[in-house]
């Protein structure tokens, strides 16, 4: 994120924060993982792969968190590189939407109007999938706060200031209230890499 | 700020992001400044004092952007601990507010609609007042940086997701736009302080 907390521009315009070096470091992230997940916010605006740039290990399987599928059939992540694909959707997609998408993804129902994460994550885990890591955005970096599905937070800090009350946030959503439980974490690690530096939490369970 | 920079709920209710350490360093920079600036949307939802609390010098002159002269006449500001205080208001301020508020205070009226900062600035640069400290929030923060008005931020990063797209953030008002320019920092230094990182960046003169 930037250094005001945005992650992209109020015209949700990607913005480069990360150098070189946290790019390298995120994608020896993706060799020890076994699946990259993004929201379909995400895909609709960036159109990531989401594959290893190095090649160094396989691609982890990808999976885009999609209510509606909404996920483009031309979209980048279906495409791009081998490995398996997931798309999480809920019974709110259209069937014909599903269909076409199935080509390309297995597609996992879960949850009525809006993805069940808590039930997605629990298929992923009896399919084999572990450790997953999150690559946004902001809307569901918040559902799996909301939900307690977050075990650590990683967030590079960049030299930039974006501002703006519309920008989207590291953690967007619904936010708590003061009454409700804001998440405590921990900090575990931080280092600078290169004009930026790079912080590692953990959530403490409360 | 929170881990995703938040400066406060949703409801703009003050969060205890800080630690103690924290504190105590933001009030030991209060001692090396001539003013300390805070916008009006914090001085209603927080009803600061801005005082020294350590006492280890006078409290630094203390200056509130209140466009429409809305600052509360019981306001802590006005009336807590000795040293002047600064209003700056627009020429669009009800001329009863401006008296009533005189009393507490030097009014200097800068700008038509909105406070014209660069020229209240210099207002305040012409009594002397070479270096000023700015607690936020998020829409005077904005509105320093789309002016070209900042030297260098401070930002003590705590342990806690506030989340929401309606809480403020560090830096709000418009945001910039890619094809405007964003604010390039440089960071200058960082430390751990409690459970967080203090970061302090320059602006990049570009």
């Amino acid at each position: 994120m930037s250094a005001d907390g945005k992650i992209s521009t109020k015209d949700r315009v990607q913005v480069k924060i990360s150098n070189d070096d946290d790019l390298k470091r995120v994608d020896k992230l993706k060799c020890g993982i076994d699946a990259i997940m993004v929201g379909i916010g995400t895909i609709l605006a960036d159109d990531p792969s989401l594959t290893v740039k190095s090649g160094e290990c396989p691609n982890p399987t990808r999976v885009v968190v999609d209510s509606r599928a909404r996920t483009p059939l031309d979209a980048e992540i279906l495409h791009k590189g081998d490995g398996e694909r997931i798309i999480l959707v809920s019974e709110a997609a259209p069937l014909e939407r599903i269909s076409a998408l199935s080509e390309y993804a297995q597609i996992v129902i879960a949850g009525e109007d809006q993805v069940d994460l808590r039930a997605g994550l629990l298929e992923l885990k009896r399919q084999g999938i572990d450790r997953i890591m999150v690559e946004g955005g902001g809307t569901l970096n918040w559902s799996l706060f909301a939900g307690g599905l977050v075990d650590e937070l990683y967030t590079y800090i960049g030299g930039l200031v974006v501002g703006g009350v519309d920008a989207p946030t590291l953690v967007d959503g619904d936010g708590f209230s003061i009454n409700e439980s804001l998440i405590p974490l921990e900090l575990i690690d931080f280092k600078q890499l290169g004009n930026g530096v790079l912080l590692r939490w953990s959530v403490k369970r409360v």
